[in-house]
């Protein structure tokens, strides 16, 4: 049996990860692969739990590090029940959001610190980092606008603080891609969509030796 | 004002550590301290949110570097608006159980290793340790004996199995007092409890210069 290999997916808003996971998901099942897709806590019923505890609207005095610790330990679960047996199984994992996620958002655009919170988040995977990560990089006022553009948000929360918070997001992203370069592909995700997925798709088969 | 206290209290089952905080509690509010007698998760509501997931029995799933984070996530919540708040109103904080026991539990007992359970509870605690820990020392056949012949207990619980888990806590905590010499106080629980206890008092008075 082949070594599954675990591939996440990353960046800020309207940057277009769900459609591209679902487009290689598809190409590759076509090809006969195994594929699992997940996003965190991904049906888990204890991560649930855990992520039902971070979105209680009524905990309006949940503390940031009480969050952070509260996304390392569903990430933990995920990985546990999810995705290490998919792995095991030989698949291709393709997951929408994984640690960097929580480095970008927690660790540098909320100020907790990017080292700390992969202290934590290092205990949570145990070394179970990602074999390759695609993040798909975009201007904030772009991935925002697609977003409106598709009436999933309304234009008046693009409001300034909400653009400086991700702006500090990508900055994060950035430093991320520069410190883990080895693991971390970036991908200009501004261009013609079918371009990117091209792109990606190929560099994901050569990185990982999916092709024939 | 005079600058609060934190004072934890840590030991094996059957120690007497709910006894003795409750009587120095007594005391120094006698004598006209301002005390605050808590434990995890102290009524702190999100704290409680995060215990009913730890403690739900149909999480039998759950892995241990889950539960080490999520008690992680309480521990935070709970020092953020209990503890923090009380020492800045200058007040003593007793608090039964705190860093030390997921480190002699979970670290030690359970193996997930002191130094890795150290570095989440650091993250949790934002350098807030205790500035004094009293670790009641008791070997584990007295204190379960203790408990049974409270009826707090069954006899048939304490089994071998469990003698040898609470035989690795106790190794736990004497690590940890070996390696924080300077804030655990050790104290051998297993004599008179009068007698205990004013050892125990007057020793937190000295250390804490909280006599007159």
């Amino acid at each position: 049996m082949e070594r599954g290999c675990f591939i996440t997916f990353e960046g800020g808003e309207g940057a277009g990860k769900t459609t591209l996971i679902e487009r290689l998901s598809a190409d590759w099942t076509h090809a006969g692969r195994q594929v699992t897709l997940t996003r965190e806590p991904g049906g888990v019923d204890i991560a649930e739990q855990i992520r039902n505890v971070i979105l209680n609207v009524e905990n309006t005095r949940m503390d940031g590090r009480t969050e952070a610790l509260l996304y390392a330990a569903a990430r933990r679960q995920h990985l546990v029940e999810k995705v290490l047996p998919a792995l095991e199984r030989g698949e291709i994992v393709l997951c929408d959001r994984f640690i960097d996620s929580s480095l970008a958002y927690q660790g540098h655009a909320r100020g907790l610190g990017i080292d700390q919170v992969y202290s934590i988040n290092r205990f949570a995977i145990d070394d179970m980092m990602p074999d390759v990560t695609v993040y798909l990089d975009l201007p904030p006022e772009v991935g925002l606008a697609r977003i409106s553009r598709d009436g999933q948000r309304e234009q008046n929360r693009l409001d300034v603080e909400q653009l400086s918070f991700h702006r500090r997001v990508r900055e994060g992203y950035l430093k991320l891609a520069e410190q883990f370069s080895n693991r971390i592909v970036t991908i200009d995700a501004s261009g013609d969509s079918d371009n990117v997925y091209t792109r990606i798709k190929s560099q994901l088969e050569i990185r990982l030796r999916l092709g024939r």
